[in-house]
């Protein structure tokens, strides 16, 4: 079993410590919240415990290539809050939606191209059936702790 | 039968060419996604298979009439995916919520003004009851292909 | 009974009108949707019936702990909605999610903290496990009304 565990090591990846919130930071919500067959996952950044691991805006201090590496980074992020939650990825049984929010500069509106680095993780990871999942890609003004992306998902559960 | 088709016939309305990805660009993601009863529609911009029809910033380059009228062709190339994920927009059998992002020039705040171009499609062809949907109209910083308009939305399917 | 509506008065806290649009505005949408045992709330501000409450960016003309009680102001408009909706507040038994939509000046992105005066006052009301929710905090670049929060949310009905 911890099938998804498995192909986590077959692909060399690990999952960063689950968000904590920064000194001085409070941060009263759920990671994760069950309802009804579905799990809601709060927006994510990438994170290692209260670390923040990119800062900046995507298409001035950030270029594209290093922007689909923080949305990559997000989705491992966003796993560990499942897996603290869940107790097991293996759970987590069908993707649904995520909503991918990208620090834009103006001008810059590739954020599809940077969002991939979320979906194609996911798609790695569960495969193209349980992985597939509807989702919006979008230019925000400002996120917090300067992040150069965010990703909220919703999932089902077993 | 075919309610909802012979509705857009009345009105003189038809489908655009459901979503495909434009020349050098992935779009590794489902437009439409069936869960628990409920469809999850992706973003979608107002697009005919790859050719994308409105471009630009609204209060700028885009005038609120074209926005309204972009809102009203998003709302329409969303109809294309649900018909072709679900076969049949019959199927479609209560509308639920609805997500809108207007890439807003600076200044410009009359979203929920351009939004009502796709709320009142769909008002237009379930009626109130079926039609009747909650709603969000914000404004971003950029979308994909500079489009001035996005919607994602939460179904009810039968 | 009337759990929350005795939780409210304890607080010293009363609910304004429910939201109406401003003469000449058009919002043709219902604030709140039920469907398959939750409620999607529509995006709201703080608003007393149709007069808006607050106004401007978050960082130049707002400053921090007005935004955070902006916030708060546009969770006590939400919950009259949902009374007027459901009834009864009690019948919100659980919630889920919240997305909250910082109207941000540029540079200023401690969007979580003002997105607490949200969450705070949820689970002042409905206590840490009915009222702990999902959340993202997300800075956008326009908002209806130019006001300087916006909320939506979904919830459990019983």
């Amino acid at each position: 079993m911890a099938r998804i565990a498995d192909r986590l090591s077959e692909l060399g990846l690990s999952l960063p410590a689950p968000m904590t919130a920064p000194p001085g930071v409070e941060l009263p919500f759920r990671p994760v919240r069950v309802s009804g067959g579905h799990a809601y996952v709060s927006g994510h950044i990438a994170i290692d415990g209260a670390e923040v691991l990119f800062r900046g805006k995507v298409g001035s201090d950030v270029p594209l290539e290093r922007a689909h590496e923080a949305a990559r980074a997000t989705g491992l992020s966003m796993l560990a809050s499942l897996e603290q939650e869940l107790g097991d990825l293996d759970r987590v049984t069908r993707w649904v939606k995520a909503l991918g929010l990208v620090n834009c500069a103006p001008g810059f509106n590739q954020t599809p191209a940077v969002m991939n680095g979320f979906t194609n993780l996911i798609l790695d990871l569960w495969g193209p059936d349980a992985g597939g999942h509807a989702r919006s890609s979008i230019g925000v003004a400002e996120l917090p702790f300067d992040a150069p992306v965010e990703v909220e998902a919703v999932v089902e559960v077993g």
